[in-house]
């Protein structure tokens, strides 16, 4: 039997930040009549949070070193504020959406990273993906909303890479759906030149990124989001989709595709 | 047939401030044995965050006018920080909880407050019940959490009363489940006389409940939570009990038990 498409949308970067783009996505998104998921991380407004309470954002090589007055504001932007705006917006488009963590009917058990030249804190790795609820929910024409947070099973709540949920869930779902793993932020795609607009690599198979990755053609930023993405196709997912949101659920082709 | 038993529980007052209290209870209550949905307010941590944000809250007559800015504070304590701490505590006892708010699989349906005398900014009354998702988590062992926050269908949240929630949902299952409505809060019930512990009121039928509003006997801040609760038994929830957390939870009867 021919398996059905499902799309798991991750919406990332500066996009979550601006009220007009977010508006316009979700009017659109919100209509697709195949299957999705969605996946949010939580932008800037975090930072903008901790910042007004006073407290100090502390990173590390880009990631996030999540203490415990940290892991109260994520909760409170990304399962809070963020993600029950995207579902009223969403109900608002006639879109069945349900709000979600990890920890809401167990679907995503992590356990916290060990502490080794850096203590990351509250930060959690997926260990377990249990699809029953959103298997049902997807089954039954809602679309589940997944936020940044993920949980230990010991009653402690995790935050967890809002790209790497996507992708674990994308897996999780490719036994009974044909699934595309669609990360959308703020520029086109994979880029050969960040500084050239017209560089976007459309098609990129596992033999290319090799390539690229030799020649130190791949900028820092997107290296991680590629070699998850490839661990994706390695187990089972169709295909990941890199670009603009608008461009990747109306399937234009103007990103990149990647494929083993 | 014979109606399965249903405990909808709401939990507020100084409960929901009290750590050690709420993890007592939580723990007792993710091992009941009876299918069980929980609804609980945000007791004063929405006032401390409006607070170390710089923002006054403002009520009227113990009721809270609910601006912009407050709306987005009360959605990050009540839907994201209060909510999956419920949740991933639960999850912790072996109980599969799910976190809601009223816009989450369309739930609760509510339209804003009109402005009369007294505009109340974004607090929402219930128009519309949908137990569709939650009559399958419930039938499905899962046990479905709702913190106080409905939508309007048109893309706003709105601040509702828990209780209203409360009973709106005890309602909404009678016609499949015997319901009782338990309103958990730091009293032992409800009482003839506010200074005497021993004057609880065991059981109240609707007779004796108009005689004590007659004669004024019923002190201010209990009149809402009874007019609330012979409305839902009037509209068939089996009994309505009043009292501590614990005390509910073990069917102790040390609570007061309202019928009509």
């Amino acid at each position: 039997m021919k398996k059905k498409e499902l799309l798991v949308v991750k919406l990332g970067g500066k996009i979550l930040d601006e009220a007009e783009t977010m508006s316009e996505f979700l009017s659109y998104f919100g209509k697709l009549d195949v299957p999705v998921l969605l996946v949010h991380g939580g932008g800037k407004q975090a930072d903008l949070l901790l910042d007004q309470l006073g407290i100090q954002p502390k990173m590390h090589q880009g990631r996030r070193i999540t203490d415990s007055d940290t892991l109260e504001v994520v909760t409170m932007v990304y399962a809070g504020r963020l993600n029950k705006q995207i579902v009223s917006k969403l109900q608002a488009t006639g879109c069945n959406a349900i709000g979600l963590t990890g920890a809401d009917a167990n679907v995503i058990l992590s356990e916290k990273r060990k502490a080794a030249e850096i203590d990351y804190g509250w930060a959690g790795d997926i260990i377990e993906v249990n699809i029953s609820l959103p298997e049902y929910l997807i089954g039954n024409g809602m679309v589940p909303v997944f936020c940044a947070l993920t949980h230990d099973g010991n009653g402690q709540l995790l935050n967890t890479n809002a790209d790497t949920i996507a992708s674990a869930l994308a897996v999780a779902f490719s036994e009974k759906y044909r699934t595309h793993l669609c990360y959308a932020f703020d520029r086109k795609g994979v880029m050969l030149d960040l500084a050239d607009e017209d560089s976007l690599i459309r098609e990129l198979d596992y033999a290319s990124y090799r390539d690229l990755l030799k020649s130190e053609q791949i900028a820092d930023g997107m290296r991680p989001k590629l070699l998850n993405s490839f661990q994706a196709l390695q187990q089972g997912v169709a295909s990941v989709r890199i670009g603009k949101p608008l461009e990747l659920i109306h399937q234009t082709s103007n990103y990149s595709t990647l494929q083993l």
